[in-house]
């Protein structure tokens, strides 16, 4: 007894000037994000919602965070990468159609004459859908996807696609789950584009995917079942489709909600406003043109073409409290390292 | 040493009588069916997935379990319920809506004249359904719902309806759940009238719930968020409509599929036939007049009016090996015992 007193005192002593100094204390959840007001808004977001004794507590099973994809998960420049993907994609289906050498838009596809393919306007992107997107079962569709996403480059990166996502983003997205939220992508891209790779490069599982659709068909082909895409337009799931598109996958408020984009304001809305439990709106501002790209209405920058974050909805951030990431101050790395 | 050894020995010995002679065995996880093939065949094929030195094995983010609701996890007779919801609500509004005295098909609803309602058709149940189920907020009818089926009564059993939910399927859904599997509901029912409830009586969350829906549009309020549900018809998940929803909001074949009518046939078949892993389908038969309700093609039963168990599909469930739940001989109880 007199031997063994002093050795468990000395240990407590120990235990309590490691946790007191910091030693024991959790690792930052978010170290590719800078210290500042930002990183602090979210952390204390997370720990008010699942502190047990907080009048703010709200349950897992309500804790629901939505991303958009497009310029809030990964890059979204000098094209949205579903649109790469579908052009490259005529560039391989060229050689079957012939006559697509005289026909816009897929002439100006084949030209790489970006001006005429959009000259066509929405029509000319729904026969490049159509074309590229529609006509096989969704497991064919799966497999091109997937050849793609694996192997194509980014013209100004030489990066895969799939390794332009954020990496802080990736550890929010982490953070939240270790703090018992459902993370779920709400993304005006096409549902079945994401779903192949979501789970392996965000650790988001199909299920948790919403996005735009178009139609399918069941049938049973030589016995097989099969979901055959069809060339008409389903959902679109962007501005108030967001919110919608939510509610019919999901069936509960997000109290997490983040995006970059006029397509992304009406789900803010719909998580924050008069939301019954306390609700964190974040939008991520484009404005490292050295790291990534710059667009939006900050100070020197040009006005959006594609994702535009317009002055208006920054006015509506600032007025309704929803926190906007610079990624400039505050991420430290913009994508993953490189696996060698 | 030599005192404690036998002890040991002891110990052992008692162990290896306890474990071999079963007082150790697992519980029985279904406790409500007879023991004979169809429990036997459930439980293998779980245990057939889940053991992960099985070449059969699945992991458990592929383990989805798909459940249709009406007359496989609850009953169905003398009507839907979700209809005598309907029914009930036309006269709750009846007085609001005086005209409706001399207007089929609510004449008939307040008259209890069914005959002159189903008269009407497709035309009549539309007609009922957008004066019900639309015009309000995604909110205001989840109250409606909740009033409802905590207090409306079946005519014949005098339970609240919630309670007329099946004790084996309830046991289903939660061994399926501690083996690792997703349980989801596809039913040809309304994804909004389930959701409000399905938590609480089956343990599934309404991110796990795909059914029919009406559209809705995306409004600020007096500057709150709202969807407000509208008089059309968005999706109806029934027949070729089930393996769409499933695909819609799931995005993975199941690996379990249960129903119990021929609306359930092809997402049977687009869980079992050609699915790279071991699946199983499940059919309930309404075999027990005594305590439940016996339709479909069994020997002396009747033709079925709704839930139509036809013996096309019987023929098919033997020819795909789909196991087929007799209620009469496979079930100890069919409802869970009332709370006093």
């Amino acid at each position: 007894m007199l031997l063994r007193t002093p050795f468990a005192a000395l240990l407590l002593i120990l235990v309590q000037w490691m946790s007191g100094g910091g030693l024991l204390r959790a690792a930052d959840p978010l170290p590719s994000w800078n210290d500042g007001p930002t990183k602090t808004a979210i952390i204390e977001f997370v720990e008010r919602v699942t502190d047990k004794n907080s009048q703010d507590y709200v349950k897992p099973a309500e804790r629901i965070a939505t991303f958009d994809n497009d310029g809030t998960l990964w890059s979204e420049q000098p094209m949205y990468f579903q649109l790469a993907f579908a052009l490259d994609r005529v560039k391989s289906l060229a050689p079957k159609h012939p006559e697509w050498k005289d026909q816009q838009p897929f002439k100006g596809v084949l030209e790489g004459d970006l001006k005429a393919v959009m000259a066509g306007g929405e029509k000319s992107l729904v026969q490049i859908i159509a074309a590229t997107h529609a006509g096989m079962t969704t497991e064919e569709f799966e497999q091109i996807v997937l050849e793609w996403i694996n192997t194509a480059k980014h013209p100004k990166t030489g990066r895969l696609y799939r390794e332009m996502v954020y990496q802080p983003q990736l550890e929010l997205l982490a953070y939240l789950r270790a703090s018992g939220f459902k993370t779920f992508i709400v993304s005006g891209g096409g549902i079945e584009f994401m779903r192949p790779w979501t789970e392996q490069t965000y650790g988001i599982p199909p299920e948790q995917v919403v996005g735009s659709s178009i139609k399918t068909k069941f049938e049973l082909r030589d016995g097989k079942p099969v979901l055959v895409r069809l060339p008409a337009i389903n959902f679109i799931d962007d501005k108030e489709g967001k919110p919608v598109g939510i509610n019919s996958h999901i069936g509960r408020r997000p109290i997490f909600a983040a995006g970059n984009s006029a397509g992304d304001r009406q789900m803010l809305e719909y998580a924050t406003i008069d939301n019954p439990h306390p609700a964190f709106g974040l939008l991520v501002l484009h404005d490292d043109a050295k790291r990534e790209y710059a667009y939006g209405p900050a100070d020197g920058l040009p006005d959006s073409k594609i994702g535009t974050f317009p002055q208006s909805l920054m006015d509506e951030a600032q007025q309704r409290g929803w926190t906007v990431v610079g990624m400039k101050h505050d991420w430290k790395v913009i994508y993953p390292p490189l696996k060698k």
